[in-house]
């Protein structure tokens, strides 16, 4: 292998104490920047050895000494008390009890009580203020209906970093609580702008900033019952930012108040994963605002003393939004993402900034996130990492990110040295891949594709968080799929659609359950978006719905799309009606029939759509005729290589693109990207073991051997 | 066996041609009664046997010559076209498309022209009749939003009387075809009387007029397409009761008038499974009134001739309404109700009227409902006789009925000599059973359970047509199930409930589906409701909810009874809050796990109910105590021997009954009756094997056995 792939675009973790096994690592994986991790120092002899340097900051994180100081600048958030049934006229409600103490503390000064509110769960009422009084930790409700049920709404001090809290919960740290300041506090702003100034001026020898990352976490609310201990995590949820001044400053910009319901929404919170009200989208964008504003006079700062500013997107990331208006603004030199799947890969590298980063898994730490061993008795890290490079190759092939890079203690690997050679194996691919690029794009199929859902490009790629936090959705299955297929993929809202986006799209997917984000729900009831998607594939191009797409309460039809689709769901009114019978058909497409769900209430609608598949005599996968276009169902979407293969050979037989135009193999298990700058064939076999396959080109059929998980690079 | 058990209370059907057959099984069966059935005519010789004679009627059918004659005087109904996309700004609908033209002819009179209406389906929106032009068949839309969807609601005639369809599309019967008249037209109506006046004149030897049924059939809609021959079928619904006279007489006595609309329901209909509008109950109301008063002319008619006028409780019997408000006031001597399940015999003997009796399945037919053989080769008439009789005998031991009988070809029972026997131990059982009836009730628990749904009593024991047609409901499981087990069964709307019906009650049962009828839909939206149920177990009431009970959108929780069950669904937005953990608990009674679904949304609300079944991490089947009362959860219900055996022991545990107190055995194969004013004890074993069994009383057990099926009466 020519040494230009041996080095360069490599993010080492460097570890005080193991100074010669941190240079010697830095070596074979070919780093040219070695960086501290989250509760790490480098030494003086790692730091003087000619790499580039990055250093960690939580910028809002490490600051007790004034937080104590100044108890008032610390972060907050709403809650709300579990409900509670009045058996009289008198209730009373601990509105803290269920949640952990050493997470939230009620913050009841004057300031935060006149955001309180109390409800009457039952019958969706807010308790008048004269109804109800709060003292020592206890809110006393009196003239409450009896049988019916009440809850608290409350601001509360988040008094535990939440990725520290983790850590310490998880990991059994016993170091001291870290706090969180609110750079919305004018002192803890002042405070931390001289904090980074300071900081800057003490590490002459770091060339990159790495934040992890801004200011507001994911929300992450822990229960104090280890039964119940992670009563809500939501990735891309805003509730974090909040604060009696977030409130009044929303106020006097958008000029109507927001209150606790706005956020509390009877409990449930306003999750990602649902449409969000109007208050959430102004709230949103209120919040992002502010953020990009704070983020760039840090940026300016780091800046200012030569150095760059790369961000983690993860973590305390909320309302950085790379996909959203204000991140260019900031000015970031760089992006770096965690990456388990395809998508995040996509994710990462979509962003506009200069340098995109990944950091692989598994983490040099001895149990991974699902608390499996890794790096200890009983791991075996050298093939996780294979398994999380099978994933995160594939879309490397289709989209490049310019490095890669590690976390945690690589004294962990010591006992591993078949992980180091296919860390150095993987660091070499990665390279090769990247270069290809740079001559020029892989093939790519002549269609676009194009996901539908509430939010449109702002969640390009994503959910809320990583695959398996987000597994029971389809939809991140089919991104995952989509992520390394030779396919244009973009994200588009009802709004883009109802604004012209079709124009340049072939394939419109939409996925999801009912009423969530990704189906849509009362977005459907626009008569103009059902017209024009409608048109658009009258006109030729194809709807493909998964799950219960389209899907809204209040028409003929429960799937708005259902005319286009030829399939539909009863919701209970159509128990009498006949089913069309049909005959299961013959797919055009090789069937990946356990990837789709046995749903009992599907029914053909007219009688004309064939049936791939069904369950117990029910519809579960469609295509249907309409127009010169096409509907498409599917009852469920779950990714798996052949499953992958499916979506793929589905959006070439709608389009009516032939296999060998693509180069594709004749196996799901071996993917190809051809790039034709190069005349360079890139074979990826996915299986865990040899696989024979037969490339099918415009220059004929070719046939290879791959290896186990082999990565074969052909041509000049 | 005492004579008193071998003659009595048994109606055979006779059959010319067969005289000595029909006297032969007359005396075998003990038949005080010979019937006629539908296409047949009794021969002197049976009708001058000495027996009483029945003779069937159906009042509005085999008046063709009549209905030629005045065709605006036969029955009528609104259909809706098929939806059809505009391609452009006019579009062309030809509303009869798809229906069955043997059963249906388009209603383009002046009179009802002027009820059709013409829907922009997408936009929800009636298109104004300055739109639309009908002529020839076809309804031509101008002024169309493009690739918008639309349907015409028409009236048409409706020329096939549906039991004659259905007799000769599935027996291929090549009579003639025939029409059925609608009463509420006023010739149609005076020769109707004059007709059944002229009958009863002609057939003197007729003791018993009975009615099959009244005027309207229940809705069976036929489509041209074999694929798709049953468009829609409702046992209890009144889309066949209407013309343009009853919409007139409508608006005249409730001052407002009803639209296509009402009835069409974007295409939906108005099904019994799901909540009517108001439009829908006053419209019921009408035209009960309206059934009842000519009912009653009719059965004045009968008495004035000395017979006794009995009336079937199937077919065309909308409008009559066995427990709506009206049904006594028409007079009827007696009730005879078809009976495959156990369900349907508390149906009739439920009903207020002198005589109650049933009809027997399998019918003296070649093949049953479903098509299999029955009286023909392959049959086995004697098993099928026997397991009918087997859910048929546990609901006859709860409350009896006074008379039994079967229908069809004698004729068909000669190769089956085994079927002879069988009835006649059949028959002789039931006279047996009767007996111990007549002398006092069974034992029965104390303590009152009530199923609570839309149209409570209105709809005791059945929700609409037979047990294999709705059994994708779980209420029809648990209607049979209930239908034999020795507790007190009623029926209660939500309205009775605000009404105070829980005085009397200790368990409510609510099991549906969210949204439909039987679950409650937007009832659920009634605070009084929600806050009386939750007093009534927190005083110590059981509230048994299965599937999606007391489920509605735009509270708190999905379930309105969350607090009581300790178990809700979410519908998407808790996705990101985390689960309650649990122990599955060793349940209190015989678990049966295998009736449960298996239902991914379900989580605990507060951690605290105990949780008997789990499948995948997800709880089933839960039990919460609630102040001094018990929530109890079930994904679902089906009815099998051990389910129903399950059913009763949780209802025994939550009202802390023992079993030895009821006689019970220690086998859900082995049921049991116990009639203390006779001290007779009757077992019946559901297997088609021997059971031994150990019957719990409170003298001490006392073993049993009992060979396949049997029923043993012993004790005085």
């Amino acid at each position: 292998m020519e040494q230009k792939y041996r080095q360069g675009g490599f993010t080492l973790p460097g570890e005080a104490g193991y100074e010669k096994l941190t240079l010697e690592l830095a070596k074979k994986w070919g780093a040219d920047v070695i960086r501290d991790s989250d509760g790490t120092k480098l030494s003086p002899e790692i730091v003087e050895a000619g790499y580039s340097i990055y250093s960690t900051i939580c910028i809002i994180r490490q600051h007790n000494a004034f937080a104590a100081a100044h108890p008032d600048s610390q972060q907050q958030s709403f809650l709300c008390s579990d409900p509670v049934v009045a058996t009289g006229d008198t209730l009373v409600i601990r509105p803290m009890d269920g949640y952990f103490t050493e997470q939230f503390e009620l913050n009841d000064t004057p300031d935060a009580l006149e955001f309180w509110q109390v409800w009457d769960r039952t019958a969706n009422a807010e308790v008048p203020r004269s109804q109800w009084a709060y003292a020592d930790g206890v809110v006393t409700i009196e003239g409450c209906m009896p049988w019916h049920e009440y809850t608290v709404s409350f601001l509360c001090w988040r008094i535990w970093e939440e990725i520290n809290m983790y850590n310490h919960t998880t990991n059994n740290w016993t170091t001291e609580h870290l706090r969180q300041l609110d750079p919305r506090h004018p002192a803890a702003w002042e405070y931390l702008q001289q904090w980074l100034e300071d900081w800057c001026v003490a590490n002459p020898a770091t060339n990159v900033v790495r934040l992890t990352s801004l200011f507001y976490n994911f929300v992450w609310i822990f229960g104090e019952d280890m039964r119940n201990r992670s009563r809500f995590v939501d990735w891309a949820s805003y509730d974090f930012t909040v604060s009696p001044a977030a409130l009044r400053a929303f106020e006097a910009e958008y000029g109507y108040a927001l209150t606790a319901e706005d956020f509390i929404n009877k409990g449930k919170l306003q999750v990602t994963h649902m449409p969000p009200t109007k208050a959430k989208r102004d709230y949103m964008a209120f919040i992002q605002k502010f953020v990009a504003e704070k983020a760039k006079a840090l940026v300016d700062i780091i800046h200012k003393h030569g150095k760059k500013a790369y961000v983690f997107y993860d973590d305390s990331w909320v309302g950085m939004e790379p996909y959203g208006p204000h991140f260019t603004s900031i000015g970031f030199d760089g992006l770096i993402k965690c990456v388990f799947s395809g998508f995040e890969c996509r994710l990462c590298a979509n962003v506009d900034v200069p340098t995109h980063e990944l950091r692989f898994h598994p983490y040099l730490f001895p149990v991974g996130l699902g608390g499996l061993p890794t790096f200890s008795e009983g791991g075996n890290p050298a093939r996780d990492a294979l398994l999380y490079w099978r994933s995160v190759r594939r879309a490397l092939l289709r989209q490049p990110v310019d490095r890669i890079g590690l976390g945690g203690y690589l004294s962990l690997t010591l006992p591993f040295p078949e992980f180091n050679d296919t860390m150095e194996n993987m660091a070499i691919e990665f390279r090769r891949i990247r270069e290809l690029h740079e001559h020029g794009a892989p093939l790519t199929a002549p269609f676009k594709v194009a996901v539908l859902h509430t939010w449109g490009s702002l969640r390009s790629w994503t959910l809320s968080g990583h695959f398996h936090e987000t597994d029971r959705h389809s939809l991140i299955h089919i991104n995952e799929a989509l992520s390394g297929l030779p396919v244009d993929v973009r994200y588009i809202s009802f709004e883009d659609v109802e604004n012209g986006a079709l124009a340049d799209v072939d394939v419109v997917i939409n996925a999801g359950r009912a009423g969530d984000a990704w189906s849509g729900g009362d977005a459907w009831k626009s008569d103009k978006l059902v017209a024009e998607l409608t048109r658009f594939v009258h006109e030729g191009g194809t709807f493909i719905g998964v799950g219960e797409p389209s899907a809204v309460e209040g028409y003929h039809t429960f799937f708005r799309m259902a005319n286009v689709l030829g399939v539909d769901k009863d919701t209970g009114a159509r128990v009498c009606h006949g089913k069309w019978a049909f005959d299961v058909a013959e797919a055009p497409i090789t069937l990946v029939a356990e990837v789709l769900a046995a749903e009992p209430n599907l029914y053909l609608t007219d009688g004309k759509a064939t049936v791939l598949h069904a369950a117990d005599g029910v519809p579960q996968m469609t295509m249907n005729r309409f127009g010169k276009g096409c509907g498409v169902y599917m009852s469920q979407f779950r990714v798996t290589a052949e499953s992958t293969r499916m979506l793929l050979e589905l959006l070439l037989h709608v389009n009516g693109v032939a296999a060998d135009s693509l180069y594709l193999s004749d196996t799901a298990q071996v993917e190809t990207a051809y790039f034709p700058q190069d005349d360079v064939l890139v074979l990826a076999n996915r299986a865990e073991e040899p696989v024979d396959c037969v490339v099918h080109t415009p220059d004929g059929d070719k046939a290879w051997r791959l290896e186990a998980l082999e990565t074969k690079i052909v041509g000049k």
